[in-house]
């Protein structure tokens, strides 16, 4: 049978990578072979364009055009040599960031054309469409809070995307919103500003209601 | 005055570069300002690009997707970066490759919608026509064997597209041939089959006419 495709998305600091972790840990723990993975990254191919992307690899300013197809590439790549067959081997794929990433991001937050940036995509994914797709809303103020607290801890400065305006992210944010009324077949969205246990317990019933699947 | 923007297309081995050169020397010689660029490449993020495109920086087999969306990344920043900035300060540009190459390669040589190559063409050069395209038409059989005798004097190894089977060059070449006779304002067709010398005449002579010049 083939597998259950869940993507996470959010604007920074909704604590996607966090809660993509803990839910395949759960869904393991159900005996079900997952396959994690990220955007943009998780190919060879990826993980380069990923040093153009968030770590100004080039040295040089990226125009927000080729950002816009640099993440198409990556998802490209990563739809067909990991998602696609993971799925096909019946595997479930749980992806930190997807498509809907570039629609929120360079459509609403670059003010790119909606329809542009779902055409990219649908030329991108070919056909592989998440059956869920979280939506972890968060306040853009509490958000950057996290992520300073975050990068301050680990030492690490704020990445080409966590440097934008507050304004670029509050775009992101009503974007993803308007994404979840556009598609609400797929879209679920969980508040992320609660702690990350009470957001935990609401992914996974999420994905169980979602999907079909006892709570347990 | 906004200067002229001058693209140089055609399959393997038909003399691009070359020609690419030549023209440039030429239109120094009558005082013109002239930026010489190339595709994929032509900025930092183009040539990081460019390693992944042409010469398998990833190691690991490149989907045809994710290929032409890093074209047209990599297109996206040169035009913006290079091309749109030096024609606005008058100089001319020459561009070996440009967008006609995604659409001849990955349109009709891979097998993509050549209305899909044409969108994200559009979407990556934002207006940024050429004034005029010499497609160097050059049979397949024999633009191999110049690409086969130039690799081995200079004792390089053939490239990712250069190890294409000879049907795929064959319908990036009909697929030009289809472009020229679409686009029939900007293309103009020479036959690259002759020597060096007379493709160079040629080249200049129809220069000077698709732009009002004095051949001189």
């Amino acid at each position: 049978m083939r597998g259950r495709f869940i993507t996470l998305e959010g604007p920074e600091g909704s604590g996607k990578s966090t809660q993509a972790a803990k839910l395949c840990e759960r869904l393991g723990e159900q005996g079900i072979e997952v396959v994690k993975t990220r955007e943009p990254g998780g190919t060879a191919t990826g993980e380069l364009i990923r040093e153009i992307l968030q770590h100004d690899r080039a040295g040089e300013p990226l125009f927000p055009e080729s950002e816009a197809l640099l993440f198409a590439a990556s998802r490209a790549q990563l739809v067909r040599s990991v998602i696609l067959p993971a799925l096909e081997g019946g595997a479930w794929v749980v992806c930190d960031r997807f498509a809907d990433s570039t629609t929120a991001y360079q459509g609403y937050g670059r003010g790119f054309s909606v329809d542009d940036m779902l055409n990219i995509n649908s030329f991108a994914v070919d056909g592989a469409q998440p059956d869920v797709t979280l939506l972890l809303d968060v306040d853009v103020a509490l958000g950057f809070d996290r992520i300073q607290k975050r990068n301050t801890e680990n030492g690490v400065e704020n990445d080409r995307f966590e440097r934008e305006a507050r304004e670029f992210h509050e775009r992101v944010r009503q974007g993803y919103l308007a994404l979840a009324k556009r598609f609400p077949d797929r879209f679920r969205v969980i508040d992320a500003s609660r702690d990350e246990g009470s957001v935990q317990c609401r992914v996974w019933e999420t994905v169980c209601r979602a999907l079909g699947m006892e709570a347990g």
